[in-house]
């Protein structure tokens, strides 16, 4: 471990006032591995944090600060989360990572992963929960974020940070783009089944349902409590930016390219998303084959449950943990199956795979700051 | 019109103390050619109706007796609303019609539909809320509702009343079973397309999401407050009863069998209903075709309209009203479409729906009593 | 009546893409004797009205314009309501209300009451549901809202509008205070009991419970779901606004100054107050007295009930009504009552009170269009 | 410590089906020191735990058995947590502690608290989150609860544990009566100001609101999703069972027989409770007096917070953690103030004050397992 005060990750927060922010505090806070040294907020800057969020009063932090106004020279970060506006993030990970010339991953290919950490250091090494690094292909980003990728020359380093599928190459990596929230509760049913061929590739429908607070905490009139509350409806039908991030994943899953139907829905809760994924089986497989399938994949992950035959996920058994869970359902239709799958959108969709990524990263025990159960009611 | 006192229909409304009942009272007592005459309750007989419904208080109503203690041979009653469990509702009706021994329907087509009311002087007419009478096939009603049917003598001549397309039984009916919520808000834009061709019957997936108030109001831990705010649950996986009834009207609309997927989910929010339903294009049929399909077909409905292109339809805006709205999406999948409705299931999925075909039933105009706007916020 | 095509007010809305717009919208597009010709609005002007509302749609409405492009002199508008932001609506006014010369008052003395409608002839009278004409005093107004008052000269005219006491100066008036909500939740109950000398005039207490819509549609952070979902917290504790109209107006009906505390609290539903009223017996007064003498006051008022003994009123049960509920008990402490009063905020609280009022100054039944019951669930 | 497998306590939960059974599981199934090794239920025995609370699958329990199928001989368990019904619990503790004969108390006298666990060696510890020990007095008790208290030798040693006031007692505790929400919210703010003298104690004001889990898991209609949702409303006006607990232990502090007033309020959210309690200054005493004194008293509390002058708390954000936060307002009536207070009602009102009590009693740092920050939003 690349080490700070107490052998501890010394750790930026580049977004701090936003939810995501928030819950990178409240697990940082209690994480015996970490020390939040740095926060940055933009209009809350200057403001104590226990008054931008009071349920973290009582927290010995330190002050938000105005990104511009960070003076990185004097500060020594070990980690930077960042849960900055799309664009915005590209710009500043391409200045702070501007210092290393050297590539990291040469180095771990040299000196073996257990060297990875010590390889890193002298310049922070970036969690960036935004959707800037996430599209392998950068003319795929500028078709769907509307603007030129700014940082491409740091494109090909970054690792998809699925922690489940990416063990490997985090101890090395310099830049981590953690996935959507989406596609998480997405790729973690569906990718095995595809890899296994155990499903079709064509036709996948994913009907996603999602909490508010994955609207971010920006003021903004559509998201109002009385907009929303009492209410549900699609949005972004078939034009929402996680569309082309879980084709991405899904493809290499299977091996060759596959288009998806997303549909997104927004539900009158917090926190949570549920996907329900109707697929079409492939061959002679059984509905019986794709839970043993599932099963088989996620016996030893900690964050992960198949749930027992007949029971239908729900997003309050995840809320506030890291958790995702899955279930399996025959189809009325046949040769088809139902996949229901749930997480907290804010934890195992954000923040909380962003810790479990700086976990492993700095070879932790992966469950480290997560072991929370869910809160329910 | 047959007609009581001041050319008022004579309402009987059995099952007045949960929601649907409720909801009958709210649009009825306002109703220009309604008049209340009989409730009846379970629990709740005996108690003043604004101590079970404060909301309703202040009204000039009947008190609620129990269904038991009814002394039909006293009492004039044009049109009850049966909104009992599900095979209660069999017996009572068959108990109610007993009366009668000639065949309405037989009048009718002797004397016309002009005189079909007067035809059926002397006994109630019925419109039922309940499943009973809902399946045409009484083996198919016995396999999903787990006992024989009680009144199988009277399927045949029960006219299943979503308005839109009963509109022409409905005048000459003794017996009509209102559609469910789920199948009403399914039907509606489905229906069509198949009728003119436009989609596949193959592989229609309907992915519906309803609030609360469609569990009913018995008092069931699943469904109090702390078990269902705040998150979201799919249940009835594969084995909701209004499967096979969405499939007898669109195998109806189709032409021949047709098999769906309807996979349900409980939204923390009081009412409404939205149906996500993915079909495939047939042929060389266009999401444009659709979508002038619906508009041709609903143009003249007082109740059914198909929002604009773009707009994504949301149950808070039929909350409290009689609407239905619909939205017709391309798909990203190529061939395929996604069809956006929703309905308040309470109203135009319940009590609104019932007093639409009354309207009709008797000959008044059919949005009279039903002209509230939605509600919202 | 002054008139419009059909004999039917011709109204204009300022300010419709609010929610008590909407509200507005809702109850007079279904009112007999109205006739919308004209909404503006700021930011949504241009916008086709069932896009800002599409609960609305379907309806047969001018479009939105900007309130600055209003052509005034070719349009013929009887009546206007103002939902505009405090201040604004002082010079808008001003300048609607400039033409007329001469003072309606003297016009109402001269030729009686029956004679005011057409007393008013040729300027469009004003029903405003801003704060801006609501304080008597206008250095209480500067005071409490941060700035002079812009048109002083009219606030002599203004008519306080809680209908139930200004049904007199009504048909007279030409320009209409509404109260606030919360005002309206308070004085409803205590007015009658101060006059009466039922309760002590000091240390009155007013715990009041306020829904989301409330705060308005503005896009600010504080109400965004994911902010007030979920919990309760008091705000503007002993500084917020109407706790010197609530003075103002029950100093009036006990016959001197008094000074009240007035706490509200921010509850996570869409509509609805509570108010939770903590008073001191006055004399040997008691409770029962306490709810004869509202009893009395309220047997013949078509919107306002006391309810059952022992009943104790919820907002569900106005909502979207225009119905006040109060409940009188006794409290722990001897000599102390405890009363609770419910309304839905943004019909008798704003909307339903405004249309009320135009029934009252223009001589149409009090209830008219304000016929719906609530909507529960 | 009296310990078990691993030097760790021994825990057995007595309905552990229960929202506060299901709270205490979340919280000890972390905790270093703790060994759940009994759970019992009434309709859920024989069900696996992680069908009756999906949110805690995955963890190591035992299975939920019915108590009177537990054999006491064969287990060993050391503290025992009561979650059941009132009533139910006075004669199963009754039983519980039968077996020992001698005094704790007096063990504790003569050995000093050091020794106090081991002087309690072989009879399991109860920590009771019932109300059936909370009252001195057992009159008192029937007249509030309706029956004999059916354990009334055992009332006398019952420590009412309110931690930060009974942390002496806790130690040589045999039983330990939890207190109730709403005392909680209401004793933490109060009874310094009165031990201080700095309030009056006559005319106390408590206007609380709580949130639906304080109305258990029992399937009732009244707490049904739609009963509820959407509304508020108060209950229990002046009869609340919590009232008379509330005044036994602040008129402990005061030191005289005082009686107060107490208004509970249903508000649709899961969890916190927040109490608005008007009081008036006595003598001289500031606002900032009753700021000061309160901060003097919980500077050193680990849970119970005064937030910064001006900031009005929230439930939220508490939400999860067993922290109290206390705001002081002056009020607009002279010489009064309002103190407004919040909790999670299942947390520090209930099964995190019972876990606190536990880490006292066995000599365990206090926020043992209780770490955990708010979850907001």
């Amino acid at each position: 471990m690349n080490a700070g005060l107490g052998n501890k990750i010394r750790i930026g927060i580049l977004g701090a006032s936003g939810y995501t922010g928030a819950e990178l505090v409240r697990l940082l806070c209690r994480h015996p591995g970490a020390d939040i040294v740095l926060m940055t907020a933009d209009s809350h800057a200057g403001e104590p944090f226990d008054e931008v969020f009071p349920h973290l009063g009582g927290l010995d932090l330190p002050g938000l600060v105005k990104i511009d106004e960070v003076e990185w020279a004097g500060i020594e970060v070990d980690a930077v989360f960042c849960g900055l506006p799309h664009g915005t993030t590209q710009e500043i990970i391409a200045g702070l990572l501007h210092q290393t010339q050297h590539s990291v991953v040469d180095e771990v290919m040299r000196e073996g992963p257990g060297d990875a950490a010590a390889a890193i250091q002298g310049t922070p090494r970036v969690i960036d929960l935004s959707a800037d690094f996430r599209l392998d292909s950068t003319e795929t980003y500028a078709e769907w974020y509307g603007h030129e990728h700014y940082a491409p020359h740091l494109q090909p380093e970054a690792v998809y940070g699925l922690t489940e599928t990416a063990r490997e190459q985090l101890p090395g990596a310099r830049l981590v783009a953690c996935p959507g929230c989406y596609p998480t509760v997405a790729i973690l049913p569906l990718a095995p089944l595809l890899a296994a061929g155990h499903i079709e590739p064509e036709d996948i429908i994913i009907d996603a349902k999602s909490g508010i607070t994955g609207a971010g905490r920006g003021a903004k009139q559509a998201n109002l409590f009385s907009e929303v509350s009492e209410g549900i409806h699609a949005y972004g039908i078939a034009q929402h930016r996680h569309g082309p991030e879980i084709e991405q994943e899904l493809s290499k899953a299977y091996g060759d390219n596959l288009t998806i139907n997303f549909t997104p829905h927004l539900v009158p809760m917090n926190r949570g998303i549920l996907a329900t994924s109707y697929v079409r089986l492939a061959g002679d497989t059984t509905v019986d084959d794709l839970r043993a399938c599932l099963e088989a994949r996620y016996i030893d992950e900690p964050f992960v449950r198949v749930v027992a035959d007949g029971v239908a996920p729900a997003t309050r058994h995840v809320r506030g943990s890291n958790h995702c869970l899955i279930g399996v359902f025959a189809d009325r239709l046949p040769g088809r199956a139902i996949i229901v799958s749930v997480i907290d959108n804010l934890v195992k969709g954000a923040s909380g795979q962003a810790v479990q990524n700086m976990n492993v990263m700095y070879g932790m025990a992966e469950t480290t700051g997560l072991e929370q159960e869910a809160l329910f009611p």
